[in-house]
């Protein structure tokens, strides 16, 4: 399988400020082409280190794609590197100039001059259109290797990404057939032993490996068309049938597969049923609404819902009786099960949701520790509670605290396909 | 100023599925204790490639902080591949297995046999506690350099951080004088404009670098000792007169400094007069409050608030005017300032919040084009509307609205301290 290397830049990368998400996108892209991607690096904005890094990856891979350091300030350097490593001088490209003028006239702006810089390109290679922004790409030989360099704005590398490197560097075949299965709240080591019998009845031919992101697990599949002596088609059947054997054991406990998103899995659910759902949070603050609708068209099925981070707001929003917030406790099973039953009443939706815990770092007691969660679930058929013990610092217990609540939603709707 | 360099190991890390955070955390601790972090390097769970991209980061640097690899499943050959690097063998740690033994039965659970793998480690080295996982770090010297390896699970990483890299790994003195400066919706190239003169001034014992981070904008000063013949005070006091200009140049315009972030200096300012904040949300779904509520102790200014997504959800909960809705539509002035009326009335706040737009890809037309958001601010002295256009995607303009949104409260909210 050719290898892809993606090589990062920019001070903000190294001192924290900034979390590279372009190497994260740009990956399955390229494995969707048939690159193997086999490493990332991030260097500083110093000239010859970049020079440097540039070759290195160049003697390694096939394909080089970098990102950041093509724009206007002093510290934009990728382009100087490249004509560095490719031992050319700059030049100026007109038409560039021309169109960061002309894009700088439609936002009724007027170029700044820093921004000449980016029209400032090593003689060799060619210009890569940019339609979502003022610098555009590059594309270079670079020893056996091309050599792509792209804007570090990730809206910009998406439209590069779509307009060029999907069309340009799509390679002959897909090398590979892969499947993933994604679960909630099942620990790594312990999805590890319940698919041992499955691994070892599958091994070497298909793959197995295992991430765990926060709450969330997948168990991935491969298999290398390189290892079947007839063909793609074997390769796709053993994953088949590996797959066939892992959906029996695990059934409905996978929220999907491959690119499914947990949202988009329930969302899928509540759209075939037509369901409604509104949610009531206290400890997520916002969270669920906000996964639930990070999706376009989820109007279809999300209402809305309280945000009742105060105990006054529990009653003034959802009609909780403060009798009982006193007596129980804002976190209850008492408290989760009004919250839920309010907003679905106050909404007229079909489900109701709700969510009220310890967050933390503070506010922990004996009886309900930091990470003690209540979820409640308001449905056609009734209202179920669940006491959660949620383990991590705050934002891993209010992420995993919305994320498990919407897959118990999932699985309380039932599958809406085989 | 001595190199520190991290290395992330895991195929997640480079197939897209997880965005490697770990090396974000690490980069900032490591510049406090006075190391220089000059590049990232991600690579793929290969046991001869790990063992390669050891050796090739510790001829580099003085020290080199891995991430991932340690855990029970057989694609973790992290302490396999610092044998190799090492050259030396591994050995069964018994005091590491037992302490695994315990913590399995601490949660009622018993030891999967894979996690064994987790107390074999070279022969040369120590082990490193990790208080937050089943899998200890390590630590070895490797030539010149001390090589530290740590779990890849986030929370366990940032417990070894504390516990032992900023112990142990503390540099004699801080080598640098540091400000940056971060403001919301102001463009990069347009704020490097603006302080052009003062950038010049100050040039080049103070150096200058911008980052643009969604819709923050930062700008960055840096000064090192060793271009003062007089020590680390002449390098503050240039800092501090740069940050005297750029001040009196900026103004409020600033939300904060260095580790403030725009809830922080929010949150400060509303704590300080006792003023509380509702939210009613429609096109952010919930993040505004999500946001609100990202940080310990925000019940103290947040209240609550109404994720009115739908049409009938802001009338059912903020009595906004169905007919009103009708006349000018969801995505209007007069419902945004309703809204933010509605939320104030019905939580009983100092300040009421809200937000209605089309946050697309859909839904746009030529008067409202996707990006178009009206925010309202309901506060003691009446009622603010305004008009936002974001650029970007779904996500982007949904951030951008919320983090907007959040500025605008901070600056009516005027300076809280000088």
């Amino acid at each position: 399988m050719p290898i892809a290397e993606i090589l990062t830049i920019g001070d903000e990368l190294l001192s924290g400020d900034v979390v590279d998400t372009n190497s994260n996108y740009l990956d399955p892209i390229l494995a969707d082409l048939g690159w193997e991607v086999t490493r990332h690096t991030t260097v500083a904005d110093e000239l010859l280190v970049i020079a440097d890094a540039m070759r290195e990856a160049a003697a390694r891979a096939e394909f080089v794609v970098t990102s950041g350091g093509l724009g206007p300030t002093e510290d934009d350097l990728t382009l100087e590197a490249l004509a560095i490593a490719l031992g050319c001088e700059l030049r100026l490209d007109q038409p560039t100039m021309d169109g960061i003028e002309a894009r700088f006239r439609s936002f009724g702006r007027k170029m700044t001059p820093n921004n000449a810089r980016q029209a400032m390109v090593p003689e060799i290679g060619e210009i890569i259109e940019n339609g979502a922004g003022t610098a555009p790409g590059f594309l270079a030989p670079l020893g056996n290797c091309q050599i792509l360099l792209l804007p570090g704005v990730p809206r910009e590398v998406r439209w590069i990404a779509e307009h060029t490197i999907r069309t340009r560097f799509q390679l002959p075949e897909p090398f590979v057939a892969r499947r993933s299965f994604k679960l909630i709240g099942y620990g790594e080591s312990r999805l590890a032993t319940d698919v041992d019998e499955i691994v070892k009845k599958h091994s070497p031919l298909v793959r197995f490996g295992y991430r765990a992101i926060g709450t969330e697990v997948h168990l991935k599949l491969a298999a290398f068309v390189g290892d079947f002596t007839d063909g793609p088609d074997s390769a796709e059947q053993a994953v088949h049938a590996c797959e066939r054997d892992l959906d029996s054991l695990l059934g409905d406990r996978v929220f999907g597969k491959d690119d499914t998103t947990l949202v988009g899995a329930l969302a899928d659910r509540l759209n075939a049923q037509s369901a409604t759902v509104a949610v009531a949070e206290s400890c997520t603050g916002g969270l669920i609404g906000k996964l639930l609708t990070d999706r376009p068209g989820s109007s279809s099925y999300f209402y809305g819902g309280c945000d009742t981070y105060s105990n006054e707001s529990k009653t003034q929003l959802l009609g909780v009786d403060p009798a009982i917030i006193v007596e129980h406790g804002a976190v209850s099973e008492d408290v989760a099960g009004l919250m839920a039953i309010g907003v679905q009443k106050t909404l007229g939706t079909t489900w109701g949701l709700s969510a009220t815990g310890i967050a933390g770092p503070d506010g922990g007691s004996e009886h309900n520790p930091v990470g003690t969660v209540y979820v409640g679930l308001a449905g056609p058929e009734g209202l179920e509670v669940k006491r959660l013990r949620m383990f991590g610092d705050r934002e891993m217990i209010r992420s995993n605290t919305a994320l498990t609540l919407l897959d118990l939603l999932r699985q309380r709707l039932g599958a809406s396909t085989v």
